[in-house]
């Protein structure tokens, strides 16, 4: 009974509607199932199918033919502007959207693996996450009852396969795919290359055979016809030069937060301003970051550089490998983060609160927001800096006594760096301890709802 | 902050009495963390502790020195006559022991590295393993809650660290080592072998350094003098020349269930007369054995090769590696076990019930017992063979109404071949389906408890 199938269309045609399809992808087009959505989109009379996936766009092609209905996802669509069917069919409510920690999709999948079916979770407990979830105290904290999914269908990439389904690759294209091989019942593997069996050191296996049911060879001809709508995350755009107000540029405050960094620790940057603290710790500060699709110690972006397109970073940007640096799944990279390995976490917000809440996955808006992995990381560090504007594009304080947006994590940020402050979260209150260039305490306090301790040492930033 | 440590006594300074201390090792000498172990046996004062390990033989030295307070493995001492010191320990009652399943031991540490509390298992529901935990139904089933494991040191054994502590290692050596070191809030890394950051490839990495808090050279000039206590699980001697009693030979036995195997199925074999199924399933029969160890597709011992000595399987023994084989963790071993995705396990027993519960993890003659994996393996498995002779050494029966001694899984067996027969579980209780060479069904009957019926189509045993 080989595992070969001749096609993409052969190997989903037993997909049935209300099935539950895990998408396995994580970053650029080339580690995504694209020619088992393709095939299964085109499928007519497919309906009523639960996607989990990290993100919306993997599985737009299912939306679009109107086969979903309901997405578990961590990217459920930011904007009301983006052109995704996803997010217009959860506004219409025609598609019941999911929420579901990036960490913890990794995790209820590799339980249904396991035979597990369900486990206590720190993350999200104080957020729209616990909605309807039971809750309950261990020790000095509480937890939400998370259960296992176990797809009917898990489609995954692979750079290689052998005959048998051992599955390889390199660098960063581990991410979801062990996870959702072992979690599904069907699962059914897009590989860039078809080896004989035993062209795969057992060292180099990374989805051992036994999870995998069907090989399908990814059909080249067609990327080029698709859309390249690898994520793209902005960083807020320079001020126009007329704008004279004080306050640091992204970038300098990238370098203050930087700054804090201490040699041997590891560092996760999140999306959005975080993503510039990169540049300032290069190989010598000894800081070693973290992206929680599975890999530890990377650099600054390298040139264009296609034959290692396989490096890249949770936003999927392509980086360069540091010696010392190191491999894994996703699964593996938010044990790290929710297990308190993690020596230090900095995020962009949307609102910080007076007691060190963070809001930073869903404004007004967007559609069904961007957790992300956001809870994850949040849950256990230690040192948790939330990298962000002191005020929203039309003026209205971020820093506030509480978030009116959805929680990501109650009383978890330890510093915020603005482009005016830095801002230290303690038992009594936020603290302001530096300023920036040409900016007062009372400058800051009048942009800022919660009300602000004036430190005594309260100093200009050294930058 | 070099994670370098001039000596194994230096590294194991600071565990304190009553610490939690989790031993990985799996199989031979060379996997274990030999001299921290005798380093901290060598601290004078130091008791009370818990140790969390696989094997008792791990820990001998520990439970010599009187520094256990209590013993959580799966391998606890299984005869009288043993000579170690735990098993002693535990029968006077100065050593409390805590049976863990071997795969549940691994889930619970990954819990304890993940964040996660507690989860709720499938594994050892109706036995001594449940008393005194939570018992939950989900769907049609019922599970038991099972706490994590968050040892205060982890010892592990690698082949190799590079200075920033990423550890490597080629085929079984993996085992349990990436999951006590993520497990424990002080890893600690005894290494054959010290290399430069950067010496260790991103995708050769097998335990991330983040893991990894100290690293400490292994001392080969100690190796000669350590016994060399590798576990040897004898099959029944062959029986004296002068016993003419009817009955295949455990080899026959085991050619008779290595028939019932088919192309493409991912098999686990047991301790006992199970093991001798390898000899008959080649290369050419398509079927691939697993080991809880963390290996798939294992052949025949080789000779001696002590340059594979890192080729074993779940037994500790010497193996060749046949092409489409993968190693991984005993995690990930367990996870295929316990969630479904082997499709027969064979394993020895000591009573088989008429509705197929299997006991063969305790009898009265043992002491803390040898559960190891089998509860794992037995959770989900579509077809469980038992492998055992029809009554024992004294002629007792071993096929009983209902077993006397504690189970390892309730109504988990498919098959029995004995000696004298193969029975088959049926929901109408036992059917007599094949008959060895001489003998009749008033014979077998004779020699059972349970009530069997004769299939209309029972006949001799084609081997």
């Amino acid at each position: 009974m080989s595992k070969l199938f001749p096609s993409a269309a052969a190997a989903v045609a037993d997909v049935f509607s209300g099935a539950t399809v895990g998408v396995a992808a994580f970053g650029p087009m080339r580690n995504r199932p694209t020619d088992l959505v393709e095939a299964l989109s085109q499928r007519p009379g497919i309906k009523d199918l639960t996607a989990v996936v990290i993100s919306f766009r993997y599985v737009e092609e299912l939306a679009s033919a109107g086969q979903l209905g309901r997405l578990v996802t961590s990217f459920g669509g930011s904007a009301y502007n983006t052109r995704n069917a996803s997010a217009a069919l959860i506004r219409s409510g025609a598609l019941v959207f999911e929420p579901c920690p990036q960490g913890i999709m990794a995790e209820r999948l590799r339980a249904g693996a396991a035979g597990i079916p369900a486990f206590y979770s720190p993350v999200g407990v104080d957020t729209l996450v616990a909605a309807g979830k039971e809750r309950r105290r261990f020790g000095d904290r509480d937890f939400i009852l998370e259960a296992a999914i176990r797809p009917d269908f898990g489609f995954v990439r692979a750079m290689k396969a052998d005959e048998s389904g051992n599955l390889g690759g390199l660098g960063s294209t581990i991410n979801f795919h062990p996870t959702m091989a072992a979690a599904s019942r069907v699962t059914i593997a897009e590989v860039d290359e078809i080896v004989p069996v035993g062209a795969i050191a057992p060292e180099e296996v990374r989805v051992p055979a036994i999870y995998v049911d069907r090989i399908v060879q990814h059909d080249r001809s067609r990327d080029a016809d698709r859309e390249t709508d690898d994520i793209r995350f902005a960083v807020r755009q320079p001020r126009p030069p007329d704008d004279d107000r004080p306050g640091l540029s992204p970038e300098l405050m990238a370098l203050r937060a930087a700054q804090l960094l201490k040699p041997g620790q590891y560092v996760n940057l999140g999306i959005g301003i975080p993503v510039l603290v990169g540049s300032f710790v290069g190989p010598e500060s000894g800081v070693m970051l973290h992206g929680e699709n599975g890999i530890i110690g990377y650099g600054p972006q390298p040139g264009d550089d296609e034959d290692a397109w396989f490096y890249y970073d949770a936003q999927g940007r392509p980086v360069s490998i540091l010696p010392g640096a190191s491999f894994f799944s996703s699964l593996e990279a938010f044990t790290m983060g929710r297990g308190g390995h993690l020596d230090v976490v900095i995020l962009g917000g949307l609102q910080v609160s007076a007691h060190g809440d963070l809001a930073n996955w869903w404004a007004p808006y967007m559609a069904a927001g961007a957790m992300g992995g956001a809870m994850d990381l949040c849950t256990d560090v230690p040192e948790l800096i939330v990298l962000m504007e002191h005020v929203t594009r039309d003026g209205k304080p971020k820093i506030l006594e509480r978030c009116t947006y959805p929680l990501t994590a109650a009383g978890c940020v330890t510093r915020v760096i603005t482009d005016l402050a830095l801002i230290e979260v303690t038992p009594e209150g936020l603290r302001l301890r530096e300023l920036a260039p040409g900016v007062t305490p009372a400058y800051v306090q009048e942009r800022t709802e919660a009300r602000l301790t004036v430190a005594p040492d309260c100093r200009e930033m050294a930058l």
